[in-house]
């Protein structure tokens, strides 16, 4: 199979490609694409279009460095809790592909503060939006901002780690106490390719005017 | 301006002009149209590739008249609390704008059964994920899913109205406690054009390094 190609358009093509990329290049971002890509998010769905975000952009090396500080000891507890000996796999394909994720978030809690640009999208809560739904108006946007990420060759990895520590992220970076961080997500030139990750097929998760129903 | 075209590929344009579309023909829309832009959604990143979600189709008149009554009661609430009126504008076209939206909003409670399809995103917790963050896994398949649509120049409305009413559509439709309904989105060829909804420049929304950092 060809590589899917650097930089791409067709939004079925990026759709289709973009994953998360853990093994970004040191390389700069041009300005141009950090604003474009913060565009696309803006352009995103969300209540009352009352624009409940800030997108914060860190490209200050110290505090690049805290926040892979950070990351890296979150990521040492997660992974002692969650790995691919410890999932039910289905098959070696899929034990083959976790060992590959948990790989790459090796390498991304070890290099998190090489990537040049870290963007952390922050959300205002709406009064009517609570449960699941708290993050409706801001993931949709954060959404947006990879997948035009990935149509300009850039890697994205989507992470909530820091959400763990979040006052000490607010503390590092001033960020008040009504805007919750939604994802920190390091972003660069990917030294891999983009490509498709492994997901069970459409039939799998849809059911048809009642849970559970499925048609041929 | 000339109209944005019905079908788009270029991703930028198609984030550009997908926007809430509260007017739907009643046209049947193609299987297949279906089953890609639920393919769409299940490429989103989500935590750990656990894919906690799944896509529950409606074309049924019954049920579609049922969760159009929940609709226009919960609608009747909102518009009692929240409209044009009563919001603080900065400008007079800001003022146009939210009018639009209600009196689009109000064809929408009364019109949301003539929808061809709706289609209702459930999403499974992950314990790792509170907060803003408990919608991290599913609202990405969700832009992923209103994106693709419009592509295929199919208009769709993030709704969360119904979210008010869980208890009675888990029980009209069978979702169990675990599944948390994200959205509940019509379906169906516009009536109208896609376009633009206004947005605060990007200058607006992003700090640089340090909340409220601005750059030139």
């Amino acid at each position: 199979m060809p590589e899917p190609p650097a930089t791409e358009t067709d939004i079925f093509e990026v759709i289709a490609t973009q994953r998360a990329m853990r093994r970004l290049k040191p390389d700069p971002v041009p300005g141009e694409h950090i604003k474009k890509i913060i565009w696309a998010a803006t352009r995103a769905p969300n209540g009352g279009n009352v624009q409940p975000w800030r997108f914060l952009v860190i490209t200050d090396p110290e505090r690049k460095r805290a926040l892979g500080q950070i990351y890296a000891e979150q990521w040492a507890k997660y992974r002692s809790m969650d790995n691919a000996a410890s999932r039910a796999v289905s098959s070696e394909a899929e034990r083959r592909s976790l060992e590959r994720t948990f790989a790459a978030g090796d390498y991304l809690a070890a290099h998190f503060h090489e990537a040049p640009v870290i963007i952390i999208p922050c959300g205002f809560l709406l009064a009517v939006n609570t449960g699941i739904a708290s993050g409706s108006s801001i993931y949709p946007a954060v959404q947006n901002l990879m997948l035009a990420a990935r149509a300009l060759g850039l890697g994205t990895a989507l992470t909530t780690l820091h959400r763990q520590r979040e006052d000490d992220v607010r503390e590092l970076l001033g960020i008040p106490a009504n805007a919750h961080i939604a994802a920190v997500i390091p972003v660069g030139y990917p030294m891999g390719h983009f490509g498709s990750g492994p997901r069970l097929p459409v039939e799998a998760v849809t059911y048809w005017d009642q849970w559970g129903e499925k048609r041929p």
